[in-house]
């Protein structure tokens, strides 16, 4: 199960618009970078490993778009075009990791063309790169999940998320592929729905039992379906293991600490952030009030309603059990675990 | 504050349907005791208090159906729909206990005319009683809330759920009333958004400060916004105080523990049926699929997904720091305090 949500041709961006399924399947392509800023801005690309992802494939365009200026120019408008890159979302770290990467790879080039080229080879190597860890989280997540078990995951983390075949649900996919029985129960994820509309999208191409559940089912369906398992992605982890994801997360590892289920987050690497001691430094991005108040641009509240919406919370890492990566899952304490997985070997 | 939602006019039901809410405001009028039973299967009419008063004007409206009839055929009919009433929703135990009224109302007569009186004398009793039973509410669940007091609460349990100023909200008008500061944040309460669109519509009716979240919101609405009580109402307790009430009930007092803050039930004693000894007696409701996976008729998520979309939950009798009745706020142990509520005196 993998699905291309992001695809380079070596002259166009074609990246399947999030915000039309589960009705519609739409691609779009683009050779404007500033189209990839308003993707990620709009959610048509979402999932931290991706926007990580269609970043790099953005700061490509937007050299390309740029190549007819000189190289003190060409360096200028780079920066500039960066800096809007990485003001279109606040919470997820993989942008700026990406966006790093991409000011590093260009500090060391000295004409347009080799930036370009290098900025090319880059995006095609963070993407594949993440197929590979999407893979290996799969494979280190998968020895989590026991033949029978009723797995209940938050938001998408799968392969719309990421390049390649996710996280929390790339750990699902591939238990599944290993022949374990599973039963995977989705929250809907209010207010953009992603549960409903791409992880159960994701979870019908394959041959794995799912259910979706209104967000408030879940301590319901932890009690009478004997939930035995939740795993979800994060959008940003702290050097100390906690971790921001969808909002919604930290009342569903609070639910599952007083089930005595496990509650594991997976991820890569780019997600964790050693810069930021705990969760309480992590700018949490605040969305507009109409996305609670409308849908499909019906009102479900009265006008003028005040309301309080965050698009992530964090979990203290006290209420997760591990933190699968691509090098291996981490336990308490977290703040030696993690800095083990960035110590140069 | 206190909203009209049902009206006896001496011929005519006339109320208020709640699906069309915030959006219109469209009273309904029936002569019709299976319009009665529409409505509540429909939920244009729903809160548990509400259903207990409709049922019995429902079966006023049923003996004035059948006044043609001889007392015998009435007799019969007025069973039939009885039965029908009563299978109109399982959970609410307001609806069984109105229909015991009936019945024991109906026992001592002997005549159609007899009958209709009575039932209308009954109709008009239970509801002016439902009134004073939600002022007392109020006035004891008010003794709760101090001022500055930062209150959560879910679903609906105000006006638009009874026939006087509302339970769980009865205690929070009735805290402003009394001059105390408070904010209330509202849990939308997917999938039919009784929270968005009831709730925050009788909010918006007062001067109280009021936000809305998200389900998902909860635990980081808790933490972050320091919220100090959780009052909500409950549409059936057990003997030993565990509480059925709109599904996320259970899960938010989950987190309201976490959190160290008090959790409350709100409820008229209608709503305690001593005859189940705990919540797992007590029959939940489950709801149709389209109710999550459609809105306004557009599709959320994938065709053909399966669904758990049970319509209330149970919060265990441990979880719950009181329950508000119109006697007075019972403290566990519960067997014991609710059993002296029903003591004769």
């Amino acid at each position: 199960m993998e699905t291309k949500s992001i695809h380079w041709d070596g002259s166009s961006l074609h990246f399947l618009d999030q915000t039309a399924l589960p009705g519609e399947t739409v691609f779009r392509d683009t050779q404007d970078y500033s189209e990839v800023i308003e993707a990620i801005k709009k959610l048509r690309i979402r999932g931290a490993p991706l926007i990580g992802i269609a970043a790099s494939y953005g700061m490509l365009l937007a050299a390309r778009q740029f190549t007819t200026l000189g190289y003190d120019s060409f360096c200028n408008n780079m920066d500039a075009s960066r800096a809007q890159m990485a003001a279109s979302r606040p919470t997820a770290v993989n942008l700026f990791w990406a966006l790093e990467q991409v000011k590093q790879v260009l500090r060391v080039q000295n004409t347009v063309d080799g930036s370009v080229n290098a900025l090319e080879k880059l995006a095609l190597e963070i993407h594949e790169d993440d197929r590979k860890r999407c893979n290996a989280i799969g494979t280190h997540g998968a020895t989590l999940i026991s033949d029978g078990d009723r797995i209940l995951t938050h938001c998408n983390a799968g392969a719309l998320a990421t390049g390649g075949i996710g996280t929390a649900l790339g750990a699902i996919f591939t238990a599944h592929d290993q022949g374990k029985n599973i039963h995977v129960y989705a929250d809907e994820t209010r207010p953009l729905l992603q549960g409903s509309r791409l992880t159960m999208w994701e979870l019908q191409q394959t041959t794995i039992p799912s259910t979706l559940i209104c967000d408030n089912t879940a301590a319901m369906t932890m009690r009478d379906k004997k939930v035995s398992l939740v795993i979800t992605g994060a959008d940003r982890i702290a050097a100390n293991g906690d971790s921001v994801n969808k909002i919604g997360t930290y009342g569903l590892a609070i639910m599952a600490a007083h089930h005595g289920i496990p509650f594991y987050i997976a991820a890569p690497k780019s997600t964790i952030d050693m810069r930021v001691i705990s969760g309480d430094e992590i700018p949490i991005e605040e969305r507009g009030a109409e996305e609670v108040t409308t849908i499909n641009g019906k009102r479900l509240a009265p006008e003028d309603v005040d309301v309080f919406a965050p698009a992530f919370d964090v979990t203290p890492n006290g209420l997760i059990h591990g933190i699968v990566t691509e090098d291996g899952i981490c336990r308490a304490p977290y703040t030696e675990s993690l800095s083990k997985l960035f110590a140069p070997t």
